[in-house]
This record gives C-alpha cells, structure tokens and sequence, in this order.
C-alpha cells in the first residue's frame, strides 16, 4: 500500500503542477522517450495529464500522441475538453477507441461517443459487445444535452422484499457492479423506481430489516428527458448528491451522480459570461481562426448598430457644426447609457438564468429599475450638468447635458431591464442577444436626447 | 410509507411550482390563518420554502414570519439566502435559534452562524452545550470563504486494524453518527487520515476483511484553511463527492460532499458575471437604494473615464469644426475598438479564473489575440473605410477611418488581454477592474487615432 502513495494523487490546485508536468512532458518529447513519458504519466492523475494534453501547442500535441500512441490511458480521453477529445478520437482506430471505451464507465463512454460524428459513432459501436451496445445506444438516442446523456447506466436495483442481509450477500458476491455507487434502489417488477436507500442507512440497518421498511421514497426522479441545465438547478436546489433517472414509463434507466453536475453548473454560467461578453462558445484554446471567425460575426452587428447611430448624429450636422461643443460632450452621454443599461441587463439575465425572476415578482423589479435609473440619472445629471458648464462656460449648454442625462439613464434602466425579458418570452437566450439591443437604444436616445435638446434650446 | 409519497417530495423545476407557493401563502397570510400556513408549508420542500420566503415583499414578509414564528423548521433556516437570513435571524429569540440550530448539521449550524454579527453570534452560541460549541467555534474560527466554514465536522473514522464486520456492528449500535455519510475514514492514532473506503467497497468485501486492506490511499485531502473557490475546483478537476477536511497538523477535522460544492461553482461564477457587468454583488433581491449606491460608484468611474475621452476630443475641436463628419463618424471607431476589447478581456478574465491561461501558454495567447486583432482590424477597416467613403464621398475619409480602425482594434486585443493578466499579477481580481481600463484606452487610443490622422491627412 505505502510505496502507491504518491502515485497518481491529485494535488492540491496549484498551477505550477501542470506547468510542471507540461514542462516534463515537453521535455521527454523531444528525447522521444516513450517508455520516460509512460513512467511520468503514470504517476499523474489523468484529469491533470488531460489538461496537459489541452495546454501543449499544435505540433507538441502531434509529437504526443505520435510517441504515446495506444499506450494512453482511456480513463484520460474521458477527462478531456471537447476539442483535443475529437482530435484524438479522429487518430485512433475505431476498434481500438471501442476496446478503450468498455474500459470506462458508461457515462464516461458515452461522453466521448456523443463527440464523435455520427458516422464515426456508428462505426466504433460497431465494435461492442451487443448487450453494452444497446446500453450506449439507448444513452445516445437521448438529445445532446438531456440527463440521459450524463447518467450512469449500471445501478444496483433490488425488490422491496429482500432483506439488508440479502442485499448485502448480494453485493458480496456479484461480479458485475458498477465501480462505485451511493445508493440501492428498490424497483417494483416493471423497473419502477419506490424510493432508494442510502448505502450508510443500509449498513446501519440489521440484516433482517426489509428494504421497504428503510426505503427513502421522498427521492427526485429526473426525467432522461430533462434538460442538463434543469437537471443541474435540482441538484442545487434540494442539496442532491445523487438521483435516479427515469424513462418516458418511469422505469430506472440511470443514475447520476454529484459529480457530473458540476462540468453543467460551470458550462452553464461560462456560456453566459462569454455570450454576454460578445465571444460565443470560445476557449483559449482555440485556433486563431476559428476565433476570428467567430467574434466577427458579432462585431459586423455591432458596426451596423454604431453606423445607425451615427446616422442620428448625421441629422444634427448642423447644430454641430455651430457648436463643436456637443462633438465633445455627446460621447459621455451615450456612454453613461450604455454603462448603466449594461448593469441592469447582467442582473436581468443572471435572474432569468437563476429563475429569481418569476411572474411574481417581474413588476416589482422592473419598478425598481425604473427607479434605479431615475434616481441615478438625476445625480449624474448635476454632476455632468456643472462639468459642462464649467468647462464651457455656458449654464444652457449645462442644462442640455443634464436634461439628456436623466431621459438616457432612465431609458437604459427600463431597455435593460425589458429587453431580456423580452427576448427569453421570445424563447431567444437574453444573454447574446441582450447586449446590441440595448446599446444600440442607448446610443441612439443618447445622442438624439442630447444633440435634440442642444438644437432646441441652444441654437 | 405510501400516504407520504406526495410530501416535501422536490419538484421537477418549474418555476411555476415556486410561484404556486408564493400566491398560496400569500392568500393564507391574509386570512392570518397560522394552522392552514403551518400544513402549507409542510408539504413543500425546505428549499421551496426558502425561495418562497426571498420571493415575498417587504411587508408580507413581516406577516410571513409575525404569523409562522418560532415554528418555521430550521432545516428552512439553513437554505435561505444571505439577505433573507440575517433578516430571520435578527428577529429570532438567541435561545430559540440555538435550539433550532442544534438540530441542523453542523455545516449547516455554521452557515446560519457564520452570517451573524460577532456580538449576536457569540450571544447564540452561549446557548450550545459546550462540545457542540467547541466544534462550532473550530468551523467559525477558519477564514470567511475557506473549506473549513464549509466542512461537516461529524465523521465516521476508525482504525485500520477493524475489520469490515467490527465496522458494520459498530454503525448498527452507535446511535451518535452523522444523519448521512458516503465513506468510513481510516485514521491513525493521532487522527491523521490514512485513507478512506466508500461505503459500497465496506459492503462488498466480507466481515472478517481488515480496512486496512481496502482503503483508498489515493484521496485528496482538503486544508481547511483552502479558499473554497480552489476547493470546488478539485472537486471539479477530480470529479470528488466527497473528500477529507485536515487542519495544520494533518488530522481529520470533517468532510466536505458534492452538495457544498454546487454553491460555491455557482456564486464564484455569478461574481465574475456580476463584476463584468459592474454590478458587484447585488441580487434582484436588494432593495433599490442598496442596489443604486452599488452601480452609482461604478458609474462615477465611467464619467471620469468618459470625460477623459472627451478632453482628447477636445484637442481636435478644430478639425472638427472643419469637417463635421469626423464627429459624426468618430463613435464608429471607439465602439468598434470597445467591443473588440471586451471580447478579449472576456475571454482572458475567464481563462485566469479557471486556470486555463498559465504561464506556459500565455505568449501563445497573447499573440493569438494580437493576431485576431490585427486581422479583424483590416476586415472592419475595408468594410468602414468603404462606408465612409461612399457616404461623405471622401476616399480620404475612407482611408483615415481604414488606419483609425486598423490601430483601434489592434490596441483593443493587446490591452483586452494585458489588462486582466496585469490586474490578476498584481492581485486585483481581472474581472472586477479590467473593463474601465480597457474601454478607457479603446476610447482614447479611437479618438486619438481617427482624429489624429483627419489632422494630418484631411485639413
């Protein structure tokens, strides 16, 4: 036991472990030491041999697999990101790849398979045992971001007559369970889960109890159907750590555990911070390309809305003209707007994303954001108004300012606010489309509140 | 067993069930009727409970708890949001809520604890018997946002010459073990963990087995003194459900599962939302004055950045004057520039907090991001050097606003990505910090660039 202790233990999150084990990998790739980089990778855990793999460049990752070739452990392709994970399922033989999958647990199996092309899918399934081929099957016929998809297909399911003991014998001596598990459910004849039991309430239990006299049949069912995203806010929400996966007919096909839910949690809130920041689903390590391409798309948007608003400015060619003043000043007032409707808009998306904001309670917050943008716009309306008086010596050129600051800011509070929900009503996800709407209502009120006013009263 | 089936079961999660309890309680907060509020309640889980509770006003609120008293659970307690606690909290009586509090587990206790004010806290905790309030005070003694405030302090721990029988009678006849475990740690005299065994591996080996013999090495021991967002991330990294809680001196000090993970993946994201969108920490929840003092301040900032960027306007007013489309075409450029650098501060802000930017790959990021610039910059500068051109009929136009936004967005990816690297080497979170400095300079380096070459090339 003693001399395994230092082999494979995860660190503790430090950085500099996987810079180190980059670094060494880097190194023994350029001696094309196979047997050496086997030794390294061996004393690794493979989610942080996974990351290496992730951080090397192009040519390095080429020079990896090259060198490691069928030798890579298949407990690793599971931990692997999306991209490198396709690379190599595209460089290793399907019959191999199959070999490599029965290897890992289902879930994990069918993680890398729902990767994989569709034809490329059919071909490595091709290669599996019929019975753990209709397991996967069964797993992948569910849509791409269902629980189904995410759920362990092996669970320990027993009838509510047998005994502690019997259950225990049971475990004792087969062969085929799956590799850790939290519960045992208890399943009527047609596989319909009546409620599971907790390993530790069993152990506590004699061994003549029955299971339906301990079962727990206050359990939360999620549908196979269920989309990854709710699934994961009832994992939050009622401080799951595990929980049985129902099909259509409410029969047990699965359970997942806690730990498949956190990759959902963080994917979920990463797509929103990267949608809400203009970047899609992009990552560091993505090509140039491919990321160009990408954050094109979203700034030839942004420039048809800024042209829209410069042809409001356009409008007042004149006024400008006669006071280059308002050239000067107008930018402030549209970037106050768009600042202060951007605040609102990132609470209003996180709320529908978290479901705080209800029918409930909708009125309520978009009252407050009324106010919010009232109240905010009349302090910064005398804080702009007094700057541009002072710098230009006109209290009329002051007032304009001020005037155009509260209209902006309260229209920035109630765009922001109505905006995204407008759009999720339209089943469009607030957060990559929120942002342009928005902007673009405040540039234009901005400068038309402003460069109107200024028209109005000072020219 | 069967007539409890329908009660405190989690529902799948509609939103519409949550808005459900919300309207009858309300109904039944009117009537004043505390006994039909007590069944109502007891039929929904605690977690509804305490969404239910955050999703009231002010003063229903007030009538909520003025009807339900002292007879709200406190396993409803544990599961309300920080406002909505310190809010219950303060009108508990510090006997009452010491004696609610003994029945939660002990991280829950803390949680509830932890958001007291010293003074209050200390007042509840004279009220524990003293063991309890020995291990309380251990939790509460750890930092604010480490493991250690969030561990459960009971364990079940034996020593390695047990055999799995020994263990097995011990748990059937020990009526002090924690309400729920998913593992039997092995310790050493002084309480070192030597290892853990799950409870699934406890039953499938046979009685007269020594744990030694089956204990897991290969766990991850969490410091309690670890800030909790890199304890989530070993939890995500290494797929954990649970793991092992050790203080200075190695020894077990309690445990931390999945279902304390979720949280913190959730908030540690929102933070990063939230400070993107410059909204620090509000919720839909805070009342308006809170939540207009917080974006007031960020917004302060954005007026002395804006107005920076006007005294560079400033020092072109005569060219301006000269030629009224740079002004109407100026935004273009800075909108162009700030959108591009959000982009890349994004991305970069993201990267750091997951760790996915180190120190190996952070040249090769930078010249991506030097690389999308440039490129992008020369799309846009064809795409608006023609706009211009074609609009004002000035092919010198054209080409000023080509070169303005060539510069801008090549300025907007470098700054995008050096800001965040900057702020995160010099200990300011990237997320909170990054988008004044950015937008500053897009602003500055667009106004200066595109007015600039006008002077040169157009007057």
């Amino acid at each position: 036991m003693t001399e395994q202790v230092t082999e494979k233990k995860p660190e503790q999150n430090k950085p500099d472990h996987i810079a180190e084990l980059v670094n060494a990998s880097v190194a023994v790739l350029k001696e094309k030491n196979k047997d050496a980089l086997i030794t390294l990778l061996e004393t690794h855990h493979e989610s942080d041999i996974a990351e290496m793999i992730a951080l090397l460049n192009g040519s390095q990752r080429e020079q990896f697999f090259k060198l490691i070739g069928e030798d890579l452990a298949p407990s690793v392709l599971a931990e692997l990101d999306d991209h490198s994970q396709a690379w190599i399922a595209e460089r290793l033989d399907p019959e191999f790849l199959a070999s490599a999958l029965q290897e890992l647990e289902t879930d994990d199996a069918v993680f890398v398979l729902g990767e994989l092309d569709d034809d490329d899918q059919k071909e490595v399934l091709e290669f599996f045992p019929e019975g753990e081929r209709i397991v996967l099957q069964r797993s992948l016929d569910y849509p791409d971001e269902s629980a189904g998809r995410l759920m362990q297909s092996d669970v320990v399911a027993v009838p509510p007559f047998w005994t502690v003991g019997q259950v225990i014998d049971y475990l004792r001596v087969t062969e085929d369970l799956p590799d850790d598990f939290l519960e045992i459910f208890v399943v009527d004849p047609t596989h319909t889960p009546l409620g599971m039991v907790k390993l530790n309430k069993v152990m506590r239990s004699g061994r003549p109890t029955l299971m339906q006299e301990i079962l727990d049949d206050n359990f939360t069912p999620i549908s196979a159907e269920l989309d990854r995203e709710d699934m994961a806010r009832m994992f939050e929400r009622y401080n799951l750590v595990s929980a049985p996966v129902v099909d259509e007919d409410n029969r047990l096909v699965g359970v997942i555990t806690a730990d498949d839910v956190f990759e959902v949690i963080t994917e979920e809130a990463e797509e929103d911070i990267l949608r809400l920041g203009g970047v899609g689903d992009e990552t560091v390590g993505d090509d140039m390309f491919r990321a160009m391409r990408g954050r094109f798309s979203w700034l030839l948007v942004n420039l048809l809305t800024a042209i829209l608003a410069s042809i409001v400015i356009g409008l007042f060619d004149g006024t400008i003209e006669q006071m280059v003043a308002l050239a000067i000043l107008m930018p402030i007032v549209a970037s106050m707007g768009g600042n202060a409707a951007t605040q609102t808009l990132t609470i209003t998306v996180r709320a529908l994303a978290t479901r705080e904001l209800l029918a409930i309670n909708t009125l309520r917050v978009i009252g407050r954001e009324m106010g919010i943008g009232l109240l905010n716009g009349i302090l910064f309306a005398v804080l702009l108004g007094i700057t541009g008086w002072v710098w230009f010596g006109s209290e009329m050129l002051g007032l304009v300012l001020a005037m155009a600051m509260i209209v902006n800011m309260f229209v920035a509070g109630l765009a922001g606010i109505l905006v995204p929900i407008w759009l999720n009503k339209a089943g469009i996800d607030p957060a990559i489309a929120s942002g342009v709407f928005v902007t673009t209502i405040t540039d234009i009120v901005g400068f038309l509140a402003f460069l109107g006013f200024a028209t109005l009263f000072l020219i």
